[in-house]
């Protein structure tokens, strides 16, 4: 173990390192794309920079013309939070035992390492795979998801440069490295609903009209509705009131409106359209007099099965000897702007545990096997399409 | 008209001047029941004045041994608000074509002037009456109402000394002098819900409790239900949610409590003892986890009939030609504080349109009305006890 834990001797660790120190708080990215670019360069990678407004991305590709495989991530972190109670200082990566800390470890510095060191293997080992390959960085991910991965999809599908399948190196493992691979996401959409009524003095509830009251049994309906039942891949859709507010605070005034945010995360089961109509059936048959606009966060995704589920969950089997699980659960990454594009898309990094948190870590062990994760996938997907060929 | 208009001919709208030009803003007096006191001492009342904190009370009473019969009301008022918003300085009381215009004209300086003047009026033709007369005189009426009325009521009670009637000066009038005679008002009663949850993550629901779901069946249930349908003198009782708020701004965040602040106003079919029974019974229902506090700012009182309801009556009828509609409708009054003695009490005083407003006013023509109305009732009142002792 002792050399794995000398950057000198692990270059996943190494460059970890190297990009880790850099305070790439979003949207900066303080020179980690081009540390990556230099890398990728030199196995044969094109690299594009494709900054959108403050955001800086990277499409780096190796190959034309044969399906394409592609590494998605970024190089933003969050703030470090109140410096005094780290440890260790946040932008400087410190090991300590046999733990790397510092902000970004696990989301996903980490992560770009093994994805880089794994392809450098790869690629000595298959310098002309059956597919070409990809890295699409951005360093708005922890941000406002505007001038990022967003943007550099609509540049590919502009020119029809298509993804087949897509590995983002987000944080999904739990307890242990691997345990959980991420197959697909819920949908997210927000509901900004007003519901309006006539304020008024409560002494004369006759010439005012209190939109709480309106409101009150048509919000225990959506409590109380059920919007699908999930299916085998994702859990049930879910509807959550986030804010309610209404009153000017004294007792004696009726309010003239109610202010209601609702939050769905939602399973392929239904769709964003099918429920907006189905709120609007609810609000409706309540007679209530609303105004009801909507923010679409993301698209539910799902890569049942293929090629990629399958490398990869053989990759993690043979690296560490468990079988993960499929899990659609959790927030939304960037992989919803990705899979609507038709691309097979999994997620599979580190354990989560510390992300965002004061005192982010890794297990160094961790990035080793991390790297020996994705250079298997890489090396299945190729024993696959060859198999496939012949 | 001309004299009634000039001050010097019309001592009522003399002393509604000589109280308007005094900003006697809760809880400031300014002089104003200082200059009652010396024209009152004048016809044979005794002078109390009972401060209380920053609060100045006045009783004064005339007689002793005899049914007690009281004008009851305020020298506070309002503060102006926009001075830019007025026509005339709010506290400059102006005379314009046939209306008096300053804070105060009808909320209820000009009421006081008018009592004042019909009381001078009564005891120079009445010298021996068959009641004694007392005024009960606050600088608090429209401040919290902790300092005034409630304590001199209470310094009354621990000496037993008892009013029978009771006639506040409130802006009772409607849409002309005298159309309207409050015989009573409603309870008013406010609660404080706090409704408990598990704070969380919208992608988690089931880590978390969201309070505004459970809450919303119970809110429901609250509006819908009917808790009396009042009787021959009170509307029902009316139950009215204020407030309501939850969350964190952030639309992926379940919130871990609600708030709700409701207030009801109610008839004597019910009581706060009642009604808080009830509203447990329902939380309690739906299986909620709250906390709720009360604030009990008024019980209802009802003047249904006697003595003073039909002197007055019989007084605007004389004077106004109109015979008044007895109400229960509105906000409270210090009325409520009276009436629980055992007193009659009935509130009868100028047009409310133009109070707590900018530019409120009065009609000179209505003061002096005004006046005739309480010197009517005063003879009437007499009439009555001399009527029933023969």
């Amino acid at each position: 173990m002792s050399t794995v834990l000398d950057p000198a001797a692990n270059p996943t660790l190494a460059l970890a390192i190297d990009l880790m120190a850099r305070p790439s708080v979003t949207p900066e990215d303080a020179g980690c794309q081009t540390a990556m670019a230099e890398r990728l360069q030199q196995v044969g990678f094109k690299i594009e920079m494709l900054p959108f407004h403050d955001t800086l991305n990277m499409w780096a590709r190796r190959g034309q013309g044969k399906p394409l495989f592609c590494f998605a991530g970024h190089t933003d972190v969050v703030p470090a939070g109140p410096i005094e109670q780290w440890h260790t200082p946040p932008f400087t990566p410190t090991i300590i035992g046999d733990t790397l800390f510092g902000r970004g470890a696990a989301d996903m510095k980490g992560s770009l390492a093994a994805m880089v060191v794994a392809t450098e293997r790869f690629i000595a080992e298959y310098p002309e795979p059956a597919f070409d390959l990809a890295y699409l960085i951005t360093s708005d991910e922890e941000g406002p998801f505007i001038n990022g991965t967003v943007k550099v999809i609509e540049t590919l599908e502009a020119r029809q440069e298509k993804i087949r399948w897509c590995l983002v190196g987000e944080p999904s493992s739990g307890k242990q490295l691997g345990d959980v691979i991420k197959n697909g996401r819920r949908g997210s959409l927000t509901g900004h609903l007003v519901v309006k009524g006539i304020q008024g003095h409560v002494a004369y509830p006759q010439l005012a009209d209190n939109p709480v009251h309106k409101a009150a049994p048509a919000l225990a309906a959506l409590a109380a509705e059920v919007w699908d039942h999930g299916n085998q891949f994702f859990p049930a859709t879910s509807f959550q009131i986030a804010n309610i507010h209404a009153g000017t605070g004294a007792s004696n005034v009726i309010p003239g409106e109610l202010k209601v945010m609702f939050n769905f995360r939602y399973s392929t089961e239904v769709s964003a359209e099918i429920l907006q109509q189905r709120v609007y059936a609810i609000l409706d048959r309540f007679g209530l007099n609303y105004q009801l606009d909507w923010t679409l966060n993301g698209l539910p995704f799902l890569t049942a099965s293929g090629d990629l589920v399958a490398a990869t969950v053989s990759a993690v089997e043979q690296v560490r000897g468990i079988t993960p699980r499929l899990e659609t659960t959790g927030g939304t990454s960037d992989g919803r702007f990705i899979a609507p594009t038709g691309a097979q898309v999994i997620e599979l990094g580190p354990i989560n545990a510390t992300i965002h948190k004061i005192n982010e870590c890794v297990a160094i062990a961790d990035l080793t096997q991390l790297t020996e994760i994705y250079h298997a996938l890489l090396v299945n997907l190729q024993q696959r399409l060859a198999h496939a060929k012949r």
